[in-house]
């Protein structure tokens, strides 16, 4: 029998609804819509600024998105969420964000977001930083977060190159889902 | 403008793989076809047994799928899963399985299972057990889980039954997402 | 080289404020005492009611005391704890206390109590609850939690009686520390 | 009535066993011993490499050791800690291990440590770097993580002065606890 295979899970992560500016926002409303253009399904921290854009790019193009939200209730999430994972450990569940995503690009932000990146650089994923879009994003992009210098955060200059990244490392079936 | 209303999600807890009886397997199939033609989210611990034949039985009826996993690598999901969350954080991933979920359904299962109905307890969720799939299903099926006596253990006799009183208690809108 | 051998940690668990009766805070206070009398360390979810009880038990005895909160500030524990664990996790800290114990004795409590009891028969500890002391302690004392049986509730008359059960099940060294 | 007055927990971060180098063990073994000789409590993530140094350093000079643990079994646990604390969710554990102290001394360091210096960053604690300890030490003492600049990482040329840096950072009674 053949396996279901599962379309690829790529988290936006960036500045939250206080810190956020027009041209992040923009940033992550384009490559929120260049997931969804790419069939793939959008994953994200579920709240506002970067997080809420991203959704909002990605349902308006007739993509998928999921929302991990810190709390335990369902109305903190924005409202493109099309499924909201509850966590209620609060932002432990930056973790959650990364591991569950084949690929990760970054949009502005703060410590928050380098925790995202700090853990998907401990994992071995793809991290592609928005070039311009300011914060960490810009800080870190094109460099390795430690001196093992496994995984280098990459830059791209437009949403359709970050995501065009992603889809090409993990072109040999990585999505590809268990027993 | 109108808000965006995500659709409601369902957890299906119950036996692990090592545990499943063919009685669950089956009713845990039915359950996932009712919550796909009911046109509601399945969220469920992503791996084998219960969770396993729920998703199967969801993904052919047309539904939508979602695995919140203990590790933190994709493969150990079972094939059914459109989704994955990949959590890293252990068996404590049960707690976000129950956040995550407008109402459960517990199809057998041991502890683990339990842990899920407390936490849905506790949080007020409605809890059906499917009456004579074994384990905690049936053993707290019926009862309350503590003194208190918030939530009482409602007892389905099929799986239509069993989805139908959780869209009946969620009728007034409480899965409507955020700000 | 010698190892060191850490002390026994055994955790107390049930009520917290809103439901404690003075049955219970008093048996509380009566277990705390006999940890630290017994020389080892209590573990327990550092809030009020048996948590409080418990922990100033064992601190007019002479014991040491280790509280894991929900939260992720040190204000929200009781004033009885040495040393505050601040998980910021929420509930799911329930998993942290009872596999961060040797041994575990509930006194009363409601469905949180009964998710500490669950994780804890899931890894197989010895779980003693307190007669007598109302709640999930009364309701599951004596029985097996789900349809394994693997680990019995046992019930006990008094705190010298709850600790020595404890004791007698960890002499074969089970508290001695890693590598 | 007087309120107990815990001690004040200071964090060790940095390399695990696999990449700790002879300097980094050296440095974390006198940042241990000036932990314990200010009557502080140790708090690290209680496997190898500068957390075992550093619990050793406090151990061997009177000193109290609580390890917080990725996984839900005492044996990873080093044999210097007086008290482990089996957390089970992997490495979101380092959100623990930053929260539940009130100033923090990295010693080296790869992305884990980046991410308990950010979640401490996020939470305004007090960071110190070990200057010439290598890793993330080197490579973020002296700066902030992110662009808000809220709380910028320390430099210490010894152990001495980093435990200062924290006990006059928490003068003013942060230390005392709750209710």
């Amino acid at each position: 029998m053949l396996k279901h295979v599962r379309k690829l899970q790529i988290a936006v992560i960036g500045y939250n609804t206080d810190s956020c500016t027009d041209i992040a926002s923009n940033a992550a409303y384009e490559v929120g819509r260049e997931i969804a253009r790419a069939g793939a399904v959008l994953i994200c921290g579920g709240l506002g600024g970067v997080m809420d854009s991203a959704c909002r790019g990605a349902k308006e193009n007739g993509g998928t998105t999921i929302g991990i939200i810190p709390q335990d209730e369902f109305s903190y999430a924005n409202q493109h969420c099309d499924v909201v994972v509850c966590t209620g450990i609060g932002y432990a569940r930056d973790f959650i964000v990364a591991s569950s995503a084949d690929g990760i690009i970054a949009v502005g932000g703060g410590v928050g977001t380098l925790i995202e990146m700090s853990v998907a650089s401990m994992t071995k994923k793809t991290i592609v930083a928005m070039a311009g879009s300011g914060g960490v994003a810009d800080m870190y992009g094109g460099k390795f977060l430690d001196e093992r210098h496994t995984v280098p955060i990459a830059i791209a200059k437009d949403a359709k190159t970050a995501v065009k990244t992603i889809l090409a490392a993990n072109k040999n079936g990585k999505s590809q889902t268990g027993a």
